[in-house]
């Protein structure tokens, strides 16, 4: 991060969320319960989706276009799918102040930071609420989605602070955890803690699909329901951020794969000492994490 | 099953439950709390737990051991890890009355049928709950743990239909929902429908906590701890359990290495719409089951 004096109070008296979702619905909820005393402007390449937000009371005002939405906005939150994210960026950045700022809430960071940094340089900074569910669209969206949730900004040699202060006071305002790493460890970070929990949950519907006859499905009780229940997530969508985050994905699916080819051995040649120790392992490792 | 006459109206004055753990006191609770008439007297290798299960209110009495708990019970259920079970039956079997029935509520039904009716022949019933927790122990017991799960007979051409009779009605007591199918039947469904499951978030935990760094892992959000939270399930009963179905649950385990690789080739060659698909697909096989 650029070393920089502050430059006395941060002023944010417009943010303009783009893509009124999930997120952009909730971070517009929140914001406007907070508090906030700034405008909350909004705009969806769905009007049906404008207009709900609007009705929810998620936003103030909308724009037909994502264009007028920027206009005057100290804070722009592209809150679209990961493949919008920089198309998206590129339209609105001939009708941004001079001292706007934009961030984004993308499931993957390294690309996105990058793409964008050559855009507008440092006038970026990454974002990425951990939270989310597996249900989307405006009418599930809530104002306490993000309360108590790590929000991960990200830093880079770029990434000037006044510009990180104004992302970091958002986040702060709607009651999520501030973090910060570089665009790289967020997402070797998500391959682990989301990406491959999600690409599991798919296989594993389906393996079970496959082997267990209809009138048994209904016996599925908490373990398959648990682990199976982020394949109800938009599989568009999870395609394109497994993609986007390949290498990382890759490395922790193949870390997983050995795992599992090892108790495959033990379950195969009967061992039962092998398969105890491998499961203890792995029962004493999930104590480091919550939930 | 053995057509067999109904003689009359099932009579079940005493209930012994071998083993006051998570099920065998939830199973104690619920008979308690059910209205059921007779007594429910019960036995555990651990006295103190024995104890624990008076005092909560699951058990009418207790024994010093399993000889003297069985002794003019109807039905014997015996609810201890699955490697116990044939030999605590063994223990027990001198000290039957001659139209006692026995039942089990082990996770895998194939072996322990087998083992069992070749000691007391029909007059072994063997059960499942398919409810649970990842908690275990007479503390997590409750009364309601059963309600509404599914609970597997299962039936072979040994099983009489009185004795299936006994069992069937207990567990309809409880406000669980009998369900029959053969021991093979069942350890086909319960491999695919939880012991991979199970296997599966073990590895997951693993994989997770050798590739994030401890500072990080409060980031674990909804996929990881759901996705996880079976592994927090008793490791030594789990390893116990795969091995006993080994062979189903290696069939549904190669099942879903194949589907793996498939993902994983899709995503390292990048091919966006081979990966769609294999989401999409396994997103639409999520709707068919509950939950």
């Amino acid at each position: 991060m650029t070393p920089e004096a502050p430059d006395g109070p941060l002023k944010c008296n417009k943010v303009a969320i783009l893509g009124v979702g999930l997120i952009g619905g909730s971070l517009g909820l929140a914001l406007r319960g907070s508090g906030f005393a700034g405008e909350v402007a909004g705009w969806d390449i769905d009007e049906a989706v404008s207009n709900a937000g609007l009705q929810r009371g998620a936003l103030d005002a909308v724009s037909g276009n994502p264009e007028d939405a920027v206009q005057d906005a100290d804070l722009i939150i592209l809150a679209v799918p990961i493949s919008a994210t920089i198309p998206l960026l590129m339209t609105v950045v001939p009708f941004l102040t001079d001292d706007a700022v934009v961030t984004d809430v993308g499931g993957t960071k390294a690309r996105i930071v990058r793409e964008a940094e050559a855009i507008i340089g440092g006038r970026f900074v990454g974002g990425h609420p951990m939270a989310g569910s597996e249900v989307s669209g405006i009418s599930a969206a809530s104002a306490d989605l993000f309360e108590g949730a790590a929000w991960i900004i990200t830093l880079t040699e770029e990434t000037r602070r006044n510009n990180f202060n104004v992302v970091e006071e958002i986040v702060r305002t709607i009651k999520a955890i501030p973090r910060t790493c570089t665009p790289e460890e967020h997402d070797a970070l998500v391959a682990s803690l989301s990406h491959l929990p999600h690409l599991l949950a798919y296989g594993l519907t389906q393996t079970v699909s496959d082997s267990v006859p209809a009138e048994w499905g209904d016996l599925a009780a908490g373990s398959f329901r648990d682990g199976t229940r982020v394949a109800k997530s938009n599989p568009k969508a999870w395609a394109e951020i497994l993609l986007d985050n390949r290498d990382s994905v890759l490395k922790a699916l193949d870390q997983n794969i050995t795992w599992t080819a090892k108790a495959r051995a033990a379950l195969e040649s009967g061992d039962l000492s092998s398969l105890t120790q491998l499961l203890e392992q792995a029962h004493l490792a999930r104590k480091r994490f919550p939930g």
